[in-house]
């Protein structure tokens, strides 16, 4: 399936931890999105271990699925970024 | 159809001015993410509007259209933020 991670994290010591954790499974492409194929299995995992790091009464991760890769189109204005060699 | 549009704005006034206009079309979700329900044709003219303010060398903004919003399924880990009632 193909996600869309977006986040929303009040600290800045989670916010790289969770950012280190996506990156092992998707793509950084903009500061507060990360996206990409992936199976269900390692999205959970991925989750899971996002869970873990964020304080759930302050932070706010969304994921959204599409199951098809197809149906999804992205569009940009702009510069097409990447953060994937940003030092962490 | 169903869009998320997520953006890297370089400059502060540049980004209060896309929020603005990102605000009349869709639903203001994370800090850098809007979302919603959106015809083709009303984004278009969104679309046109942001690319007005942007800095095409420098700001980033990615549309994820999807044509039928059932193909996509948003999941949220911690808090559902909104940032509708900022003011701006």
């Amino acid at each position: 399936m193909y996600v869309i991670v977006t986040y929303d994290i009040t600290d800045d010591k989670r916010l790289n931890k969770v950012r280190k954790v996506l990156k092992k499974y998707l793509y950084w492409s903009q500061l507060s999105t990360f996206e990409g194929e992936i199976s269900k299995a390692l999205l959970a995992k991925c989750m899971a271990e996002v869970n873990n790091i964020i304080d759930l009464s302050e932070d706010s991760v969304y994921v959204y699925e599409v199951e098809n890769p197809k149906n999804i189109k992205k569009k940009v204005l702009g510069i097409e970024k990447s953060y994937m060699d940003n030092f962490l």
